[in-house]
Order: C-alpha cells, then sequence, then structure tokens
C-alpha cells in the first residue's frame, strides 16, 4: 500500500500515512488540536479543511455542509476526505487563548480541614537501649500528637523513603497525612507548605484551581479547551469511539490524563509551588467525563438503562493515574449521582448549599448536557436532558463555541445590533448569541408560537416589518440572514435556518419540560422556588431575560435567577479544603432521587409544550 | 577500552566485557547462578573457576584459597581475576536439583478462615426502575451475604473489569475478597477454587507452598537456593552489595521476585492451578531477607544499633512487587521482632504455639544465622547471633553446602566412618559434618577444652591412638587429614584445619551463651525448659547428640529435643490458612522481646566459656 504525505499548513508539520485513510485519521494521529464535533461521522460538518492543493472532488455528503463558495475554495470535511495523493492542507487550529473559559465562582467558606493534614515531629534517636523499628519510632511520636493518627496505614514507596529521610532529618520530620494514611515524609517542618489542586472536566472546557490549604486561597488557575474533543464532541460520541476502537478507553483517559498535567505545570510554574508538593487532587465531571477519567467504560452509561459503573466517591493513586503530583499523591473523584447526573451537579449542590436550605431552590448547569436540581434540605430531585448541542453550535448551521469571532450577545432594539467576541468580524454565533436571537424572533413577532420563521406576508407584529428583507429562502423554508457575506469573516453569510430554530426548541423543550417534572415530582408549585441558581459557562454567558423569553426557564422565575458562576469547580475546591465537605458530598449524591425522564409517562406532553414559544 | 569476549564452558555461554572487569563481573552479568559466598571480595575462596585457556598467573591473594594442584590447574577465584584477554572458563555451577532443602513440616491444624474469602451472588439486573450503578448493585447483595461487606474497599483495576465481567456473567458472579477489600470478580460460581501461596524467604534457600484454601490442603511445594547468593552467601554482605552499589538494593529484590516467580510456575504446573486463581500470599523471612523483598533498605539493620525500618506486618499488591500471581492479589510479608529476629521466628513461633504454652520451651533455628527464642505463654525472649557461616560451609577450609558431594554425617566408631549425599566421591564437609566430627574430635579426644587440635605425643585418650596418621601440619598448625587426596572427587585431600575448629568454637559459643543469657533473663533454669525445638534445615539435619556433644546446645537438654522441620514455613502457611493466626503473627511480634546480645554485660564472659570443649 502506499504511503502519502500530507502536510499541514500554517504550522508545516507533515505527516506519513497510508492511502485510504482520511484527513481526520492524519489529523488525529499528527496529534493536532482540531475538534471533530460529532466524533468524525460527517454529521455535523465542523471539521473543514482547506485543501491547498490537489483540488479534488466534492462528495455527495459533504454537499449539505458547505456553501458553493466553500466548493469553490476546494474546502472539505477532514472525516469525510480520503487520501490517495500527497496533500497540503490548511488547518484553522483553535488556540486556546480565543476562548473565554469559565474559571471565576462564587466563593463559599469552608471550616479548613483539608483533605489533606501535616504534622511535624522529631522521633527518638535509635539506640542499643531503643532498637524499635523506624516505623514504631514515627508511629509513637505521631500518636502522642493525635491519638488518631494510631492505625494510619502506609504505603511501601513511603515506607521506602523513611529510613533515609528521618537520617537525613535528624529524625526531625514532617508526615504528610491524607485521610487514613502516610503519604510522605518531609525534611524538616514544611507544615506550611500544603497544596492541592481541584478539577471540574467538562465535555468542552477543563478547569484547574491549584489551592494552599494553608490558607484556604487559590494560588493559581488555568484551564483549556477538553482534547477529547477530537474524539467526539458530547459523551455520546466519545462513548461510541471508547467502545467501536482498540484501546479507545485508553486514548480518551490518557488524553484528559495528559491535559491535566499540562494545567498542572501551568498552575505550577504560575504560582511557584512544586508539583512534589501538591499530594491531592480532587475531581469533578459528568458521569461520562468522570468515568473517561478513571478509565470506566462509558458503554452502559451511553444504552438504556443508563447505569454507571459507580456512584461513590473513588480514591485512586496519582501513580496510577499517571498524574503528575507527588507519586504518593492521591486523586479522589467526587461521588455521581446517575449516568446523566454527575459529579460536577453534586458539586454545584455541595458549592450552593441547596441540601442545606430551607428553601426550594432550582439549580440549571447547561452545558452539552442539561443538568437540573430542585429542592431543599428536605429533598432534592434531578434530571438531565441532552440538550447541549444547539448551545455548544455544534448542530447549528453558523454555529460555533464562545471563541473569537463568535456572535455572544444580540439585541433587537430599534436596530439589531450585536456583539462579537474578541471584536472581530463575525465567523459564526454561539449558544449565548443564538438564544437572544430566538428571543428577539419572539419579541418582534419573526416566528410564531411553533417556532415557524414567518415569511414578510404572514408577519401579524409590525415591528416585524423592519427584519423583511432578511428573511430568505434557504433549502426550502425561510431562514435569517444574520450578516450578510461581506460582512462576515469568511465572506459567507451567517444565517439562522428553520433547522437550527428547531434544534433550540427541542433543546429548550428538554429543558422546560425537565423543569416541569422535578416541580411535578416534588409535589410543588412555581411559586414555591425562592431561587435560580445558573452554573456553568453557558449559564453565566447567556442573558437570563432571553432563556425566560423563549421559556428555556419558566418567566415566572425571572426575578428569582441568581448566577453562581463555576460552581462545580467551587464545589471541587471545597471538597479538597475540607474533609467534610468532602464527606457531604457522598451523603448528597445518596440523597438526591434521579428522576429517568424518558421514563416518565408526562415528559412527552411536557416536551411537546415545551417546545412552543 | 577493549571489550574482550569470555566463553563459559560447559554451557558456551558468551559475554563481552570491558577490560579490566573481573571474572565475577563477567558471571554476574552473564546472570549465571554462581555463587560469591563472601560477596566477591576474594575472603571465602569458594569462587574458584577453571581456566582454560589462556594460562594466567596466580595472584599473592589467591594463594592461601588455592592448593598447589589447584594452581597447576590454572585455577583462579572468579572475584580477583581481571581480564585483559578472551578467554574460556569452565564453571562448576549449582544445580538446585543437588540440593536437599528442608521442605517437610510439622503440620498443625488451623481453624480454616483464610486470607482470602469468596461469595457468590446474583445482582439484580440493571432497568430504568434500578438505575444503580454496576457497584452499588454489587454492594447490596454482597451486604445481604454479610453486613461486614459493608464497607469493602475496592480497587480501580477490579472497578475496570466490573461492568463487562458483570454482563458477561448475566450478573451471576464471585466476589474475591481480602481482608478489606474486593479483590475481583469472576464469572459464575468459583467458591471452591481459592488459592494462596506462601513463601519462606532464607538466605540461602526459598521454599514455596502452594495452598488450596478451600480444602486447607497443601497442592504442591517448590524449592530452591537463594539466587542472591551472587551477591553475598551471608546478610552482611547482601547488605554491603544494597548499599555500596547503584541499584544495588534493586538488583537484590528483582532477583528474589524472579526466583519467587519460577516457584510460582513450578507450582502452578504441578497442580494445574491458574496463576490468576492465585489471590493472595504470605511471606516470611529474617528481617533481611524481609527487607530486600520488599525493596527496603537493609542498610540500618547491618549497623549498630540494628534497626530495621518495620516490624508490623506489610500489606502490598501483586502488580507492585511484579509477583506474578493475580494482579489484583495481595502480598502479606509477616511482621519481625528485630534487626535479627526475623518473620521466620515469628512463623516459628505460630508454628510452635510457644506464645500458648504453658510450658516453657526453647526454639533454636540456625541457618546462616542463629536465632533463639524462650519462654511461654507468660513471656518470650529471643536474640539471635551471627553463627551461620560455619555450619553453612562459608568459612570452613573444605566446607561447603548440604549438597551432593558433601560430608554430611561422621560416626567415630571402632572406625570412623562417614556418608556422603548422592553417594558419591567426597567433595568437601557441610555443617552436619562438620558437627559430628567436632563431636567425634572430644569423644576420642583429639581436642583439648580450648579446642586445639593434639599432636599425637599429647593425646591423653587411647581412643585417639588410632587418628595418629591423620594429625598432619598445615599453615604452621595441626589439621586432620578426613580423606585423602586419592579418595576424593577433586585430587585435593579434606581437611578439618585448626582454623576450621576455631570458626565452628566461635559458632558454638555464641549460640551456647545466647541461650544461657535467654535463661537469665527470663529468670529460670535449665531444668524449667521442657521442649527445645529444633527449626530450619541444620537444625533437622545435624546429630542432636553431637550438638549436645559439644555444647553448642545444653547437655542437659539432649533428651528434650524436638525436630519441628521448616517451622518458619509452617507458619507462612498458617497465616494464609487463617486470619486470626495471621493477626496472631502481629501479636507475637510484640509480646517478643529482643534482647541485643552485644549490650549484655554478661555476655562476653559467656561467649568465652562457651567456647570451651
Amino acid at each position: 500500500m502506499n504511503n502519502y504525505v500530507i502536510t499541514f499548513k500554517p504550522i508545516n508539520q507533515k505527516i506519513s500515512i497510508p492511502e485510504g485513510s482520511t484527513l481526520k485519521d492524519a489529523i488525529v494521529k499528527s496529534g493536532l488540536d482540531f475538534d471533530f464535533p460529532c466524533g468524525g461521522i460527517g454529521k455535523c460538518g465542523k471539521c473543514a479543511v482547506k485543501v491547498l492543493s490537489p483540488k479534488i472532488e466534492t462528495l455527495k455528503k459533504e454537499l449539505e455542509h458547505l456553501s458553493k463558495n466553500e466548493i469553490l475554495k476546494n474546502i472539505h470535511l477532514a472525516c469525510l476526505t480520503e487520501i490517495h495523493d500527497n496533500m497540503i492542507v490548511e488547518l484553522n487550529m483553535r488556540k486556546n487563548t480565543d476562548y473565554n473559559i469559565l474559571q471565576s465562582s462564587v466563593e463559599k467558606k469552608s471550616d479548613l480541614l483539608p483533605l489533606l493534614k501535616k504534622d511535624f515531629i522529631q522521633l527518638d534517636a535509635p539506640s542499643l537501649e531503643n532498637q524499635k523499628s523506624d516505623l514504631n519510632r514515627l508511629r509513637e511520636k505521631l500518636t502522642l500528637k493525635n491519638s488518631e493518627y494510631k492505625n494510619l496505614k502506609i504505603g511501601i514507596s513511603t515506607l521506602r523513603q523513611l529510613p533515609d529521610k528521618l537520617r537525613e532529618a535528624c529524625n526531625k520530620v514532617t508526615v504528610v497525612i491524607g485521610k487514613d494514611e502516610i503519604l510522605g515524609i518531609e525534611e524538616g517542618d514544611t507544615c506550611h507548605k500544603m497544596f492541592g489542586i481541584a478539577f471540574d472536566i467538562g465535555t468542552t472546557t477543563v478547569v484547574g484551581y491549584l489551592m494552599d490549604l494553608y490558607s484556604g486561597k487559590e494560588l493559581a488557575v488555568s484551564s483549556s479547551l477538553n482534547p477529547q474533543i477530537k474524539f467526539g464532541a458530547d459523551v455520546i460520541s466519545r462513548t461510541n469511539y471508547a467502545n467501536q476502537n482498540n484501546n479507545g478507553l485508553e486514548s480518551l483517559q490518557s488524553t484528559i490524563v495528559k491535559l491535566l498535567n499540562e494545567l498542572i505545570d501551568n498552575v505550577s510554574q504560575k504560582s511557584n509551588v512544586k508539583k512534589d508538593d501538591i499530594y491531592v487532587s480532587t475531581v469533578v465531571g459528568n458521569t461520562c467525563m468522570h468515568h473517561l477519567f478513571l478509565g470506566l467504560t462509558p458503554r452502559y452509561i451511553a444504552a438504556v438503562p443508563y447505569v454507571p459503573v459507580v456512584n461513590e466517591s473513588v480514591k485512586l493513586s496519582a501513580l496510577e493515574l499517571k498524574l503528575n503530583i507527588n507519586p504518593n499523591g492521591r486523586v479522589f473523584a467526587l461521588p455521581t449521582i446517575a449516568g446523566f447526573v454527575g459529579a460536577d451537579t453534586v458539586a454545584v449542590i455541595l458549592a450552593t448549599d441547596m441540601d442545606k436550605s430551607k428553601d426550594i431552590k432550582l439549580a440549571v448547569d447547561i452545558g452539552t448536557n442539561g443538568e437540573m436540581v430542585l429542592g431543599s434540605s428536605k429533598k432534592l430531585v434531578s434530571c438531565s436532558t441532552a440538550a447541549g448541542p444547539a448551545f455548544e453550535g455544534a448542530q447549528i448551521s453558523s454555529g460555533m463555541r464562545g471563541a473569537n469571532g463568535a456572535i455572544d450577545h444580540v439585541y433587537f432594539g430599534k436596530e439589531m445590533t450585536y456583539t462579537v467576541i474578541g471584536n472581530e468580524k463575525p465567523r459564526g454565533i454561539c449558544g449565548s448569541g443564538l438564544l437572544d436571537i430566538i428571543a428577539g424572533f419572539v419579541k418582534v413577532g419573526l416566528i410564531n408560537k411553533r417556532g415557524k420563521l414567518l415569511s414578510p406576508d404572514k408577519f401579524t407584529n409590525p415591528a416585524a416589518k423592519k427584519y423583511s428583507d432578511r428573511i430568505i429562502s434557504y433549502n426550502n423554508a425561510n431562514a435569517f440572514l444574520m450578516v450578510s457575506e461581506s460582512e462576515t469573516a469568511y465572506d459567507n453569510p451567517i444565517l439562522v435556518t428553520q433547522k437550527d430554530i428547531t434544534s433550540l426548541q427541542l433543546a429548550k423543550g428538554a429543558i422546560s419540560a425537565g423543569i416541569k417534572i422535578l416541580i411535578k415530582n416534588l409535589g410543588i408549585n412555581l411559586d414555591d422556588i425562592k431561587e435560580v441558581l445558573l452554573a456553568g459557562a453557558f449559564g453565566n454567558y447567556m442573558n437570563p431575560h432571553s432563556a425566560c423569553t423563549i421559556g428555556l426557564i419558566p418567566k415566572e422565575l425571572e426575578s428569582k435567577i441568581k448566577l453562581v458562576g463555576n460552581a462545580a469547580g467551587s464545589g471541587a475546591k471545597l471538597a479538597l479544603l475540607s474533609q467534610s465537605e468532602f464527606e457531604r458530598a457522598d451523603r448528597i449524591a445518596n440523597k438526591v432521587t434521579y428522576i429517568e425522564l424518558g421514563a416518565q409517562k408526562h415528559f412527552n406532553l411536557e416536551f411537546a409544550r415545551g417546545m412552543q414559544f
């Protein structure tokens, strides 16, 4: 079989690859950071690349995703393009710095009793009169400090370091203690050096928070897109990748661990904290991200009856995960609630104290999926819907993530105005922008109750008139010309198609139905809800008024909305800073009742209702 | 630097090695099984090899170890011979089958409640009405079986296997439980398949016992010399090797683990038990062997104040030790008492129930070191002496181990007669043979009280006369011609020199002083001792009458001697078969008082007395 050389511009990276492979194979094999939102099955059209040479024919399957302009420019979908020649290909690779990733979070004080403890002790020197083993002499003094230390375990690697460490330190050492075990022995008094890192692994973005466990302060934050995106944008396509490829699960796991190690490097450099001084890490994420990180198959989450391998919190050694903190360090994955309500939701509850609140609160976290929790200290119910892709730009014709060039907010005032991330020429629309646009459509009467984009002759609201010229025909339906060809970055018009509106309708229908079903299950009324907590990136960037206008969130709750930032990240930090908060996470996961929407008889009705505007 | 090729005969193995290396380096680098009892420092003279080409000069330092005959035959000490040419070298490599290794032991019934448990359960199938995680459904049924199973831990590797195992097995699985954790999930009902392996790691020999934990029966035994011998015959020379070489400790550890894996292969083949079905292992050994096996430095055991890293029992994963039982399996090293009284002594006490006995007993285990324990359920005291080398053949001019060709028993009756292991021409004298010879010298009056080998003119006992011809002059002292040149396997006479007698005197003086000091410490008289338990290889091969004749064991105790075989191995098996016996081992280790002989003011006096015949 022939091998061909593919050259990627502008970085000039080359790779040799067998005939018949796809450009996607070449990109993945090269380790380049490039997205395949649908997992590379020709469905989303987001992996378009410009083939500089040779000129190749456009496939039928590509036609539905490419404009004429793009076809003329020899633009192709990497996942569908087979290699039968040497090729030169231009990639628009994403840069992390292009993205706004939500790192900030509303902080909550916790009693500082972190997952890690340190105690400085001075051992008796051994002598012919005191021939006790090194470990016995250590235990003796430790137990004097705290009788709970009596039965601390000690791993073989720490035991191996013990004798030389004691003698180098003239018997004056600091013992590093994690929960029920001795994790390290350090020379002299290092009690003030206690560090941990909390990770929030989202389907799309990952954030790492380096925490000073002695002071409780955050020392540095680092974030990135989740590089597993190259295996698929959502949990289902990644699960498929894990199931259908040899070592698929291992690839997904090593990809996320590699990223976490980069974040560790980054916060370590920013803060001048040595990686070896980081002994603990907490991790939250949705159940699929959680399973992929732990190397647990997500196969049975993705299919009926959506069962995870494990719900309770999991403790691992940093070494077995290959996480580059201290090799004796421990990693704690917070518990999950169900296959589609994960440790991130547990962390949101932990951070917002919903489980302790007398008032009933609703928490909504719309990321790639939409998770909701409703209740108070009495009872908490939760559910999840596959809401995400519309808000993450994946299934929207001109959709894109919240990166430079994305229209992020739109105002239908006297004029329609919009803002673009990075103040560039627009390249597409991100979720918050789409939400504003559809809310505007509702407000000025461009769409009817069922979401149909009206032709100008059907307008009934006078405010709609001024947009008449923007209604164009596209694929046998109406579309809204958001930005004309001449004003965009890529010489393609930015449209909102009928299909886009339908995608958003499906998403908002599902979330609104989810909220209704939670309310019904708890046996309360809308009025009983005292606060709506919006967690996660989308919830914090979107305009809450738009969300209520389209009915994503019930209109009656608009005044009760409160933004809580990356509450999942806050929860991960809290668990790191306080052993009792960590233990509370397990109690929360046990306490929350998960409601499988698909199994609710009223769901279809509520869903259909929720789709209306 | 030039490299030269060394060819080892008769196996025809070649190795290329830089000029200036020694033949020892070449042998060790080749991974050949060859002994350097003194650790390769030119002290013991036991690493003699025949250089077939070229003819090389004999060094001054070699002269004291080689006979004229050997010098003529171009025999050299491998550890002293530098390489400055291609060489062909003949090795007398040891074969394991040549050796008699004590495997058998007096058995003791234990309650069968092994370190491993298995439980067969059938899980509820998951459904939309029961979306509990795999682990939760497992815990649910396990807890129904036994409420103690509620908080069993589970490692990530077992968790990773859980989902597919459950589905392959249609939810009918056997859970493998070790102490407080789930070690494995097996398809169907495998409760009757429960295996463990107990190891006794001696300085010289290693034995592995494969046990059926379901029936309590021993299924197979395999034994071998300890291949660490190439780094030194005794604990001190191995400790020196570990301290003085890069990765010395790692080499010693990987060498013993490799052997244990060979023994596992061997018992697995003999018994048709799959290695993956072996989930637990117990290990005993003296403290140095114990530390080397665990990868703990023996450095501080070897120097004043002789402190081990750890005394309590240690649990490790088979994976981290690279021990080829089930990768999720656990290895339990029994506790040690002191730097020179190890887990083997704990196992001897466990097997003989000394700690439960109303009667005062004395246990003596003479291996490379000599360990002694005295006492009853009230109190136990122990000590150790570096008695070994004389009995293991190391510092004896014609000494050798108990292998084919060794004179193992000698009778001074009407004639002096002897037996040779393997019924071959004699090659040397092993420990039990030397003991009989010296006892014979005492009996017929060839030596005086102080151990001096008399010239015939000084004989006072008529029985000595017939041996007059055998008294020859050697290195300015008398020597006893045991076997003349013409009757030995190597055309060299077998002698017992004055130096040999002194070596044995030192050894027996130390042991006899140790016993006296234990008696004094316990505040008892010789008469109070009801039983003397001889454990270990030497104790079981030697003639107890000879031992009492020379005063190695007080004459008064001769009638109370009982052979208990490899009691250390029995103890390791008991701990495997019964969790409560395993826990008793830790209590025993805590209970036994260790007495440092060197720190006892009466020791030198007792030692000097003990050296007399």
